[in-house]
């Protein structure tokens, strides 16, 4: 098999007409019963079979009565009426026959013994009775063409004797996940195996977009395999999805595939992730193969699946909102292709900050946590900082503002208190960015967070974070949230099979290192005591490779690629890995005193406060929570 | 049984919060698998079980080397890398081991034959390499508690090693439909029977709030049947919900079995329509009453159920919608209870109107067609016409600026148009409201309505529309959008069994005549005819029965409490009556010039002039359709 290494870069716009035009649209009816038809939409309108209420009906409880029989009934002229021959009771609902014109309210009349009642006021003809069709008359139109059926229509469908319904049947999307070293969650991991997620996914956007998903079984990369079961997909479904196999790797058989059984429309559309797509027609059927990195498979299903299935389910097209928002840093992009960059916003104050988040193809984890995207043009260089952008909502716009956005330091403790405060109040959230100390200081100083958790030594008092305030904060009102002591210090391999002992281990030769990024409090730490041993940094192997958190230093080391890092013990324990305690440092929370009284904010110092709190703190180890939750004004 | 005539008056948010209250908040949680959670929401957090990648991958299709061995290529003095020993070939995702630490992207390596290959340029260490973790490492939290679970994080939890999730359970709601004279929707009725749909209802709300429905047989107005249903539902479920039975009438046995069971909460609650709900508690389950008209059934079962599902559910509470809007009409409310008035919202020009649709607790077709709520609180007398209300939306704005108000005459052919917009472009609706010809008039100058169908006969020229236009709305530039010639008469019984001819049979002892509402044009044609014949119209028994659709008029006939009633053919022939005909009028659209250019409306006379259109019109009936879509401006 040869590489294919040249891939088209066709305009997405252009690609998408295209593969429309060529899929055509075949919207398909079924009837089905009216009960189960929930959520569908219905391909005919509608017309009421019988009228409801189908008869003159008593609109109250009480007596049906002949109007004439009660003229004249005044409270000083009151008539007594006989049962049977003058009256009979009703309740609600109950059918008016003839000779009776009229419903007197059982509230309104006066027992007077035996089989009369005593009436004060005259019936006029029809009051009280539901004339038969009030609600509905037969032959009215119940719902139109194309209506989404709500569970008032099912009652209302129903009450005009409707039982069953034609409505667009579920386009079937047939989904192929492909590649050799996909595995199906929940068997044990080999090396280079990865587990196959992305058809869930895909099952389940098709469910929202009115489909019916059809999961084939992974197929390994084999050319006949594979061939087999994309013949029989396209017997099966309306709509196919080929996932991975679309790269331009030595096994990727998608493209060579579609070419064979149909007509290959593009390998290669000019978007950034997503650019290696495939669109082709095999048996006048739509098929699609997209790259197997998730957040590409994710933009190329939305591009080229969402619209295709939507329009064969009858949906219309969904109502897409948008939002200007500041951009808290840089964005180049390609002027070759459009970009879709992943975005979290904040709202701080007034203003409303986009923060791109991993514009990894392969960081699904920037998908789970996406308020929006932000699409940039072909033939864009990207933005500046600071520039106004107009990002697609993910989220409503409630949910960000109701999000306390905390930039700063990593610490596993974060997650916890995220986790807390969804739990007490599902209305709040915390979006934790993880940037350094520094970083969360200096984001505080733009306005562009809540919260900033910092700990930063300060090397001339050997205290922390209060003296970073004062010089960097100096011209806001900052209070510092007291927050866990922590155990920071060498993370090492399980049994520790290098003999690592102290700091000057490092330049030992065949130790490889991990370090943090510029600005975090632990890199801060690692240089001061680097410095303190006379260690140049240059002479430590690894020291210029850089992870943004204690995990991703941890994970180094727990994969072989680092021996050593320095981080927190939480994070050691976390991977089972061994720990050599170095120092406790302070890990509290700065926040600008005009954000302490917001709801949110109180909620966040309900957490960290609670024995909850403290007691996953517990379990994680490495921990000392004396007096959290305290505010120092500085 | 005796009557319960005296029903409490509970105010609604006492009554609320003492239910919930005594109810208690009891989320259950269970473990479903991953793959089939979409939409459910997590009981709690969820920590990543392995890092993806779990090894270190590569980022690129290229080949995997040791950045040692390619330091110092340039174009001027390229580096030769022999395979195997210098490198091997990689496919994106492949994992890199030892002694491999980089990845060169196959575009920028030049074969140069043999197992050999050229570069031209340096790899650094890690380049094009997902280190372990990249996306997700190891005990990363993905999800925190009460997240609802989408799309994209089926495919993160998948991704970090998560099959399985423990999840909030859908609690059990068991729905009892009761009444003698209910009966399952298909069968045929019998007099006074109607079909049986709240409970269907309900069960699609239930599934809508996060809960799981079981719906009881209908069990009759049997004390002691329903007192084993409702046992035998406690044991079953988590919230029951007894609809009908609940009302002041003979056989309402719900308040009874609640006392009996447990424990009554209230009868009777300060709510229109909705008053006659049961709050009870029965073996701590929660037991809700609902009253059978299926708006009171819904307001009731909206109040007091719903939120005590959702919470269950573990979903939070939705976010409520309102809009300002100017109330076309004068809304008198009794102060004894909070009023739920659904509204009809149109958007003519730039004034939103709240118009309120039929208040009768019967009526389910209000709830099928509102956009909205307008509650009107205890205490509160109602709303003066063009006072500003606040309306709770039910649906989005924009499917009410999509949405052509018309206001005037009834004719069948508007459920056809209004269908034929839909599904032409489901985008835009037709919301058509039947206030006669001259109610239309009146709306077009108020600026209330974009359109009003109208046929009204002016006296002195025998001519249709014009002359009231011009009478009406001198000050508007209007334009009369001709629609279609119609065929006026008699409605009768089939058979014609009291030997009705002309006019002047009207007066005939025995004969019964129901009437349009005034402002009709129909109305205006009736009086036209009368007093043509010489007939007094007091003389005319059932004249002061009005209907306000041809529709209603001919249901009326055929449910014999009218004889003879004025209306369209079209009528006549849907419910299988006989008519005679008087004469032929032109049912034509009055419209402001300047909406004329409006998408709406330009899809309005693509519809009206459409083929499809008029072959709808054959099938009905008593239409011509000459000049129709032809716009005459006055």
């Amino acid at each position: 098999m040869d590489r294919n290494i040249y891939l088209n870069n066709m305009d997405i716009d252009e690609a998408l007409k295209l593969f429309i035009e060529k899929a055509g649209v075949r919207k398909k009816n079924e009837t089905i019963k009216v009960i189960d038809s929930l959520s569908r939409i219905a391909a005919e309108p509608v017309f009421a079979k019988y009228s409801s209420p189908n008869f003159n009906a008593a609109a109250m409880d009480g007596i049906a009565v002949k109007a004439v029989d009660t003229f004249g009934a005044t409270e000083v002229n009151p008539i007594i009426l006989k049962k049977n021959s003058h009256y009979i009771y009703v309740d609600t609902g109950d059918p008016i026959i003839e000779p009776y014109d009229a419903v007197i309210m059982i509230e309104d009349v006066t027992e007077t013994g035996g089989d009369s009642l005593k009436i004060i006021a005259s019936a006029y003809p029809w009051q009280h009775i539901r004339p038969i069709g009030e609600d509905i008359v037969a032959h009215e139109m119940i719902i139109p063409s194309n209506h989404t059926i709500r569970p008032v229509d099912i009652g209302a469908l129903l009450s005009g004797g409707i039982t069953d319904i034609c409505v667009y049947t579920k386009p079937k999307v047939g989904i192929i996940p492909t590649g050799t070293e996909v595995v199906e969650p929940g068997t044990v991991l080999e090396q280079g195996d990865i587990f196959e997620s992305n058809s869930r996914m895909f099952e389940n956007l098709i469910k929202e977009y009115g489909g019916e998903p059809i999961r084939y079984k992974p197929v390994p990369d084999d050319y006949d395999l594979l061939r087999k079961t994309i013949k029989n997909a396209v017997k099966e479904n309306d709509i196919i999805i080929i996932n991975a196999g679309s790269s331009a790797g030595s096994e990727d058989f998608t493209q060579a595939l579609v070419k064979d059984l149909g007509q290959l429309l593009t390998h290669g559309i000019a978007a950034k992730p997503g650019k290696p797509a495939v669109l082709g027609i095999i048996n006048e059927k739509p098929v699609l193969g997209v790259p197997g990195y998730p957040v590409s498979a994710y933009i190329v299903f939305e591009i080229f699946a969402k619209p295709l299935i939507m329009s064969r389910a009858g949906k219309k097209p969904p109502r897409v909102n948008f939002i200007e928002s500041i951009l808290s840093r840089r964005l180049i992009s390609s002027v070759q292709n459009r970009e879709y960059v992943r975005i979290k916003i904040g709202k701080v104050g007034e203003k409303l900050i986009a923060t791109p988040l991993s514009r990894g193809a392969g960081v699904t984890m920037s998908l789970v946590r996406a308020d929006g995207i932000l699409e940039i043009p072909k033939n864009s260089e990207g933005h500046e900082a600071g520039e106004i952008v107009k990002i697609r909502l993910l989220k409503d716009i409630e949910d960000i503002e109701n999000t306390i956005v905390s930039i700063g330091s990593h610490d596993l403790a974060m997650d916890i208190i995220g986790n807390l405060m969804h739990k007490k109040d599902s209305v709040y959230n915390l979006s934790s960015a993880h940037v350094g100390s520094m970083g969360g200081i200096m984001a505080l100083r733009r306005d562009e967070a809540h919260i900033a958790p910092i700990h930063l030594l300060d090397e001339n008092s050997g205290k922390y974070n209060i003296a970073y305030i004062k010089k960097h904060l100096s011209d806001r009102k900052i209070a510092l949230i007291k927050g866990v002591k922590r155990t920071q210090g060498m993370i090492i391999k399980k049994g520790n099979p290098k003999s690592i002992q102290t700091i000057e281990d490092l330049l030992q030769r065949g130790i490889v290192f991990v370090n943090r990024q510029k600005g975090a409090g632990t890199r801060i730490l690692t240089d001061y005591l680097l410095k303190k041993a006379g260690i140049k940094a240059e002479e430590i192997k690894g020291y210029e490779r850089e992870m943004t958190t204690h995990m991703a230093v941890a994970a180094a080391v727990a994969s072989g690629s680092a021996d050593v890092g320095m981080g927190v013990y939480s994070a050691a324990k976390a991977m089972e890995l061994d720990f050599i305690p170095i120092g406790e440092e302070d890990y509290d929370f700065a926040i600008p005193v005009e954000f302490l009284e917001e709801n949110m904010i109180q909620l966040f110092l309900d957490v960290i406060t609670s024995a909850e709190f403290k007691n996953e703190l517990r379990k994680m180890g490495g921990y000392e929570t004396i007096n959290i939750g305290e505010i120092v004004r500085i």
